[in-house]
């Protein structure tokens, strides 16, 4: 079974509150090595058969029209992941 | 400039509400060919110096303990991104 990834992220002129409220966490929690979060979406799309050309187009026009706003969203990523096992970190 | 990524997605037996209502959504846009969605999130932490082995494990901790519950999400990537361009599709 195949597996599409797409990644959103908040386009960078855009307010990211819970991005901004993670950076302001992280230093209370000893993490000062950061200076700045932008929180975005990843989502995981099964396909039953391979991930073709065919589907990765259609995962890029899904991702550009309904995983994403593109007015304040952009899709920073759209791959073929069949291969990445979830919960592997790399 | 160095950037982490950092992702996080709702463990498989973990109910997923939000990409269940993408799921139902695709197929009325014309897209049949996704069986399955689940969706997560994406971090992008930046870093004002380089991503050092350090910085990296300071990132895997805070994406155990901040950025994910670890009862119901797995993190799945924790990467140095420096060198990704934001916007760019892969």
């Amino acid at each position: 079974m195949g597996r599409v990834v797409v990644e959103v992220m908040p386009k960078p002129e855009i307010l990211d509150p819970q991005g901004k409220a993670v950076v302001g966490a992280l230093p209370r929690l000893g993490f000062t090595q950061f200076s700045g979060v932008r929180q975005g979406k990843r989502f995981e799309l099964e396909v039953d058969g391979e991930v073709t050309s065919e589907v990765l187009d259609a995962a890029r026009q899904a991702a550009e029209t309904l995983l994403s706003n593109p007015v304040i969203e952009d899709v920073v990523r759209v791959a073929d992941a069949s291969e990445e096992s979830a919960g592997a970190v790399a």
